[in-house]
């Protein structure tokens, strides 16, 4: 067999009426992909099938166990494609990614997998089958039982970004923050960091006001909490600094001053990313047990099944999963 | 002489502890802003004449009433560089550069000139002189007399930028927006950008919450007021549309999608602009009875005096000005 620290990923099928049946076809077609993991993808054959036609690739699957390092399907029978209106929010699509995330969470916490990826899901349809869905951090901590702190970071080539709040309304971010959320971060950015494999991450920590709160005059809240959080990872001996103005803290991160930038809100951070990369940039949830790792677009329904949705950013996505895995593997070998 | 309807530029020295005589010289040297406007210099001609040895260029201006297309200085004598400490805030650096914006102001209020422009100012020297100075919107209104609504843009080749809120603590930001801010920042926007030559600006409103609100799973300000502002411009004739995710309405303006995008806050704005055009952008004071331009960027202090500031910034802002008051004498002819 092929090298024992081989990482295994679950693949988990996304919203059945977006590009993610597409999406999955193409990168089990990629090369790069299939040398860098072995991967179960989780869903139903019809839809892969689909999605390879749309996608115009072929699949090179295998459908039972077999001891070979091509990709292979666990068909839960679970969507038929005919019966989906594409490019629409619907109860089937969102049971469908429900479904196959469940089963690829499980294989991760019961050690089939080494770490999950997922095509994109649509919030408003895992709504419909979960009420309250917010995001794919509470709803794997209920899954699997995680008590712990997990985090959303987005990551492009050689860029991070973690937020302290997220799906939060702007007008709630202020109460929220405080020295233990922003440190917590701080740990879990830097463990996250050295679990890619960079060895000593510089992470730059914006501020939460316009220019950083020019000393006080728009806000206090760098003064009395960011830059207390600060000190206190740098006493930690984590490589943080700042808080640094947000509207420049991502030039000088996009040429290359720092690995991460640690933002306070949800836009603060994505206006840049998605700006920096939008094709490319990638989705980790970190802190759980295993990577979990998506691209960091959405269902792209307006292009549904045209063929020409990009693959880069879920490409990028299984890369960096497998890289994780990979270190893990070796680092317990 | 030249055209009747050529523009006359007041152009304010800056901050003298920074890049702004470097800069003031070399725009003075430029031939396509030499071409496009009458300028009048104000500032002390000791500190030009510095700015033009570190920027290494000629300076062929006129000092006295001379009836020719040279720009020409007003030596206020206000100002002996021997005496300013290089890169650092100081009282003295502060005056010089407000006695210099309310003498440019002053001119084009009195109708000796048609556009003011500034190289950059340092807000905590401004603060020295004039407390409580925010930016330049208040100063200007209280300097001219001015009562009307003023807004300050950001401004790159192709893609202007206005926003609700600005110089205000994050956590003030959704309790400042409502439904007339929002309506009066439209009608100015898409007012200046027609100022500018622009004949039907396409206008995209952002959100103020994560995915605009997610249909109020985020916060309901996209649905209770600014959804409604934007049905309000749209009655007015104004081409605008929105709310967008703040996230993505940049990567589609950036693409050309939009003339403008209005943001709530800050740094919504920022962000972008910053990433898109660092060296390239433009602030105009839109609004009061002429146009007030600058360079988006600050006084570097940090390479104040090398000669390696990049000018383009200032040069795009004079462009900018003399073009609106071409347009506005050509309209008044």
């Amino acid at each position: 067999m092929t090298d024992p620290n081989r990482p295994r990923i679950a693949l988990a099928m996304g919203d059945a009426a977006g590009v993610s049946a597409e999406l999955a076809a193409r990168v089990l077609a990629d090369p790069a992909v299939r040398a860098a993991a072995d991967i179960t993808v989780i869903g139903d054959a019809r839809v892969l099938a689909e999605g390879a036609r749309v996608a115009g690739v072929e699949l090179d699957i295998a459908t039972g166990p077999e001891n070979s390092a091509r990709p292979r399907l666990i068909d839960l029978g679970n969507c038929d494609p005919a019966t989906i209106p594409m490019g629409q929010v619907s109860e089937a699509s969102g049971r469908f990614a429900t479904e196959n995330f469940r089963r690829a969470l499980a294989m991760a916490a019961g050690g089939q997998a080494d770490a999950v990826c997922f095509t994109p899901f649509n919030k408003a349809a895992m709504r419909l089958v979960t009420p309250g869905y917010d995001d794919e951090i509470g709803f794997t901590a209920e899954a699997i039982g995680f008590h712990g702190v997990a985090k959303e970071f987005n990551v492009l080539e050689g860029l991070w970004n973690a937020r302290v709040t997220s799906h939060v309304p702007l007008s709630e971010v202020a109460s929220l923050l405080n020295k233990a959320a922003i440190l917590d971060n701080l740990r879990l950015t830097d463990q996250a960091l050295r679990a890619s494999g960079i060895a000593r991450p510089r992470i730059a920590v914006a501020g939460l006001n316009p220019h950083a709160g020019d000393s006080g005059n728009f806000g206090r809240e760098e003064i009395d909490i960011i830059g207390p959080a600060v000190e206190a990872g740098k006493a930690e001996q984590i490589g943080c600094d700042g808080p640094y103005p947000a509207d420049t803290v991502f030039v000088r991160a996009k040429r290359g001053d720092f690995d991460a930038v640690l933002t306070m809100y949800h836009d603060q951070g994505q206006i840049a990313m998605k700006l920096i990369g939008f094709d490319a940039g990638v989705t980790l949830m970190g802190g759980f047990p295993f990577p979990i790792c998506t691209a960091a677009h959405g269902t792209a329904y307006d292009i549904a099944g045209q063929g020409i949705a990009h693959p880069g950013a879920m490409r990028n996505a299984i890369l960096l999963a497998a890289r994780m895995a990979a270190r893990e593997n070796a680092a317990a070998a």
